[in-house]
């Protein structure tokens, strides 16, 4: 009896990774062969964090109103995963660029504020531990939204708490924590962040994510001043310096934010879901793992969810086979991280389309005669 | 040191059976293991069998000026085996329907002489033995035209010899066979038919074949009556029967033809290339068997190369690996048929036409994932 670990993100657009961990377990039982199989779908942070951890714990989604990126109101979700005493949020569900339609896309006003209601919503679930991930953003408010949410204050020279939005930033004078929500004394939140940006200057969000959040020139020089100005106000009234903390500028500010108004910890991404999902007691039971991603390419070494996964599986001396809708360029540069071998679930010339909405079988299939060459030689 | 027999037959319009090999064995080593590898080109009688059983013999290949299906001159070719006494030709090389322009099919006039022609210079070469692939033909004419090339006379109500074409057949009283090219006496033919057609009537040449050769309606039923004709003087001058011979009627009759005049044997044509490429022997020899072709599908368990090498893998209990360009409809079929498993070299959505031109280099990639996978497990 081999045990098999099987343990992959989502195919982005197409499959839950728990639909994609399903469709491979029925493929490997078709084998005609005996696989213990166990299921835990992983994540690295981005979309899809919340849906993995949930469904790998036993969890529940629980989906609240909240303020949208331009103030208007949103349906957002966040999970309680199945400790009870866990959140995990993904702070594009209320803050994130699909909310926003193209035309009105404007780092300027969109705030991080119905972030700070979801994590207000997971403080009123009774959550200790928060998980949040930072991808997708909107905004360029340096998180004083998603403060403001939970009681912060940041005054203009007036004495007048700001508005909404990264061109309120540069009309900060003071900040107040005082009437923070005080339930966040009790709570760990780590934040899944793979950039390492600082705040502002050349290398910070405004220059480097502002345009595509909508900001023209002249906007992200507008809001890397407003950034600026916070991260000196931030130095004067909490005495942190955020600037140079590596993903300060993930999210428009907001890793700056979480970590300077909550005293959160910035990790990447992959690292706290292999944590929060336990997945190295899982790997120790197994004889193999397989995970794998929509996309293996390249770029998969750099924090995604299948060399996070096959890390574990070596420290543990573990074979792990990846599998990918789509291997790309430079994939076998994997080879070299711990996956042993790549297949793709593409089993003919086909659309994008056609394999994405043919994802399901087409796992099944290549589960199959993953199975079944396993059986060749085990 | 595991050793593995590839044995795979080519990707029609993309690589020959030994470029496939070859991918397939580059791939393997790059899998940093050790494979001890056999490349054996495979064929099932149709298109590519002389090239692969060239390659896979060491013989080669020669080409002669020959007649056309429209009396024109081509140049065509066959292959002479490595052991210097077989020769192998396609009558699609001498007499196929790709030799004659669309506008210009016409089953009434196209003949098998070139067919004949290449038959007279393997006997030139001193071959002893004779496979002949008779897919793909451009004609109607029972073999006529091949006979009549290699010395046959067939006569009409006048004495004189009739000319090319199925269109003749009617006209043929009597035939005469006497002054054959005597070497035949001394040869062995083998041919290679997977149909099994009779020559004449509703499942005969002209009624299932005519048409894609140009045949009307009309024509047609001239065709099937010449065919009959042609069956009837042969049975009263030779005293055979040849109309419900399973494959009289394969190659517009050329199957009856090769029969009746030369003493041929009709076999199905994966098991002439099994026994001509001493596969049985190298399956012995090694761990574990890779086959393929362009396409697997529910059709491939009809005499494909990949079935036919499982079976004899089969005989021996080796594992068999089946790839192929794309797992068409109802490829799980060959699981019964003895093929292990299943891969495709498709490794990402992408178009028919690219998946051809980088086969290669998919094939490759395929080869370095299989030899990684078994590295897992071995």
């Amino acid at each position: 009896m081999m045990k098999v670990l099987v343990a992959p993100d989502s195919f982005k657009g197409s499959l839950t990774a728990l639909e994609v961990a399903e469709s491979l377990e029925r493929g490997l039982q078709r084998a005609e062969s005996q696989f213990e199989i166990e299921k835990l779908p992983m994540a690295d942070g981005g979309e899809g964090t919340v849906r993995s951890l949930v469904d790998a714990t036993d969890g529940r989604i629980v989906t609240q109103i909240v303020t949208g990126p331009l103030g208007n109101e949103v349906e957002a979700f966040f999970g309680v995963l199945g400790d009870g005493d866990t959140a995990v949020i993904e702070m594009a569900a209320a803050s994130g660029l699909p909310l926003v339609h193209k035309d009105k896309r404007d780092p300027k006003k969109t705030t991080t504020y119905g972030t700070g209601e979801l994590i207000k919503f997971a403080l009123d679930e009774g959550c200790k531990k928060l998980i949040i991930g930072i991808g997708g953003s909107a905004t360029n408010d340096c998180g004083v939204g998603m403060a403001q949410a939970l009681g912060g204050e940041f005054l203009d020279k007036d004495g007048n708490n700001v508005g909404f939005g990264g061109g309120e930033l540069e009309n900060v004078q003071k900040l107040d924590l005082t009437d923070l929500d005080s339930r966040l004394e009790e709570v760990e939140i780590q934040v899944a962040c793979d950039v390492d940006n600082t705040l502002y200057g050349k290398n910070g969000a405004a220059y480097i994510y502002g345009p595509q959040k909508g900001a023209t020139p002249e906007v992200v020089k507008e809001l890397d001043e407003g950034l600026k100005n916070i991260a000196q106000v931030i130095k004067s009234d909490l005495n942190k310096d955020v600037n140079n903390i590596p993903g300060a500028g993930a999210a428009g500010g907001l890793g700056a934010g979480l970590t300077a108004f909550l005293g959160a910890e910035l990790k990447p991404g992959v690292d706290i879901v292999i944590e929060a999902s336990k997945i190295e007691d899982k790997v120790k039971e197994v004889d193999m793992i397989i995970t794998g991603e929509g996309m293996i390419d390249s770029q998969t070494i750099f924090g995604k969810t299948p060399i996070g996964v096959a890390r574990v599986a070596k420290k543990h001396d573990r074979p792990v086979i990846g599998i990918a809708g789509s291997l790309g360029n430079g994939a076998n540069k994997v080879y070299e991280e711990g996956i042993d071998t790549l297949f793709s679930i593409v089993d003919k010339p086909m659309e994008l389309k056609n394999a994405m909405e043919q994802a399901q079988e087409l796992l099944e299939r290549l589960g199959e005669n993953i199975g079944r060459i396993l059986n060749i030689s085990y």
